[in-house]
């Protein structure tokens, strides 16, 4: 078996909203998952990356995809607090769920750091298993973010989806092994 | 078996550019089909119809999805000619094939008759047995026509195309029997 | 006395469009003169420049401000004649007096020769005088063009516009004296 | 001497981003000053008020023309506080002076309260003499935008502005008396 068959690792989330409780990527299994890691104050993310989740949060149904936000603060962090994120994301009607990103021992916040972001806005696209199938960084197509959407849609039907191994190896918040 | 079901009946074009040789739907079975109606002369092709069919060519492989624009022209026919289509098309940098739409016995051409075109830009999706499975009209959601356009291609693979019924009711150009 | 306060040398026009009757430099002496020269097929002027041009025809008063489109057609002439143009005019909602630039010995049109103007679309602003004060080529800022345009309006009020001498060298369709 | 003559009351402002020290209108008399009133949470401003405020201040010499940013928080106050202005001004690369508008007795702030203000984004003209001369609620357009400045600009020139009484009504934090 090999690596990139492994579900995404966990992301660590210290605070979600637009959500009743936290959400862990094991309960989304059996649907595709497109992960917008963003900043709100990094103008590529309001300009085009978040108004593209946006999008496929209203377009898809959420029998099949789910959106995540991660806000995945790594500089200004006084500036964009989870207040002013609350308020962002009020202003600019963003209706998924958003996790902020648990500080770490650096910089980076610990997520980030876990998937190796490069920088936001990043978008990432599970499959119905939890594997990571897509990694984007920056502007990207709407006609071919749609396209790699349904496809995986199409694709994996629920019933086929693999079982998950409870027991594979976890992650805390200083890092994953996998 | 159902109308529904039936393929697209043929379209009806008196002239090709970005073709070596005319096109006919029957040769596009096993692949799904764009079909873009437009008028060179009407500012939402220009600006939202054309773009959108090029860049679907541009994204998804030639095996799978075959692009075709329909030059339907059913006002200012003086002003829309062959030949100012061809400059169109070349400052235009379109690169898919179109034909031009035979004109009818009124002044709505006859493809458009057929199938029923409210206007321009239409978008036609038919999947890989020639079926129509969407129109639409006006400006349409990239990340939309990008989800339909996999979703078709992730459904059906070539090989379980249904064989073509040969002797199904023609159509000539002033109508047809299906 | 320099060339640079000469004013422009009259166009050459063939054929008009939303005007009853043909229009010269001469007429528009106190008013500020923008000249739009374009093509109907070229993706910039139809995207860019004439819009831009129909709104400074649509914000500032006529008795102020003078727009004037120049069709310097310099390739694909048979694809755009003047059927093609009016169709053109009217589909894209242009309400300025257009002008059809006189064909000369060249492939390049007499008043874009006689004007010295590198392609399409190419903004011309004169004074209330005639005399050419900006010459645009490209993509311009539209707030940009909106300070030339009402500074010129501001300066010099249509009292104070010079006696035009009427025995100033003539221009013909195979060239300019100054 | 009628109201609409007097200078603009002056802004209460607790600090000042992009400038080594505090401005006062009466120090910007002889130019023409565009005041883009503004909260770093607000649609309309990200995307249309602040690149276009901006863009005035890229655009004409600043002899001529000063831009004042005004910070007006009526709303989700705890989310947008100086720390965060201070980062998204530095993310948005805003680089002409930005003040935070006094906080008053209510939610409304001091100045925005002074200047009767409908809400963000507004922008506020003031010709050479400190008068207000324009006030655009919502996205405007720069053709307009740049032709009222430049009018503004050439109408009066510097030599000509009034001199400034000195003694006029004072404003402080709870009101005007003009």
């Amino acid at each position: 078996m090999q690596d990139a068959q492994l579900p995404l690792p966990n992301w660590s989330v210290d605070q979600w909203f637009n959500t009743p409780k936290p959400i862990s990527p094991l309960e989304l299994h059996g649907k595709v998952v497109l992960i917008e890691a963003f900043q709100m104050l990094c103008p590529g993310c309001v300009a085009h990356g978040l108004p593209l989740a946006q999008q496929v949060h209203d377009t898809f149904s959420h029998e099949d995809v789910a959106v995540i936000g991660l806000h995945t603060v790594f500089e200004h962090h006084a500036a964009m607090t989870a207040v002013s994120l609350e308020a962002f994301l009020h202003e600019y009607r963003i209706t998924f769920p958003v996790g902020i990103d648990a500080p770490g021992g650096s910089t980076t916040p610990v997520t980030m750091q876990r998937y190796g972001l490069r920088g936001t806005p990043s978008m990432l696209l599970l499959d119905q298993a939890g594997v990571l199938v897509a990694h984007h960084f920056g502007q990207i197509s709407p006609l071919k973010l749609g396209a790699e959407i349904a496809s995986l849609v199409a694709k994996a039907p629920p019933q086929s989806v693999a079982p998950i191994n409870e027991s594979r190896p976890a992650c805390d918040d200083t890092g994953c092994t996998i």
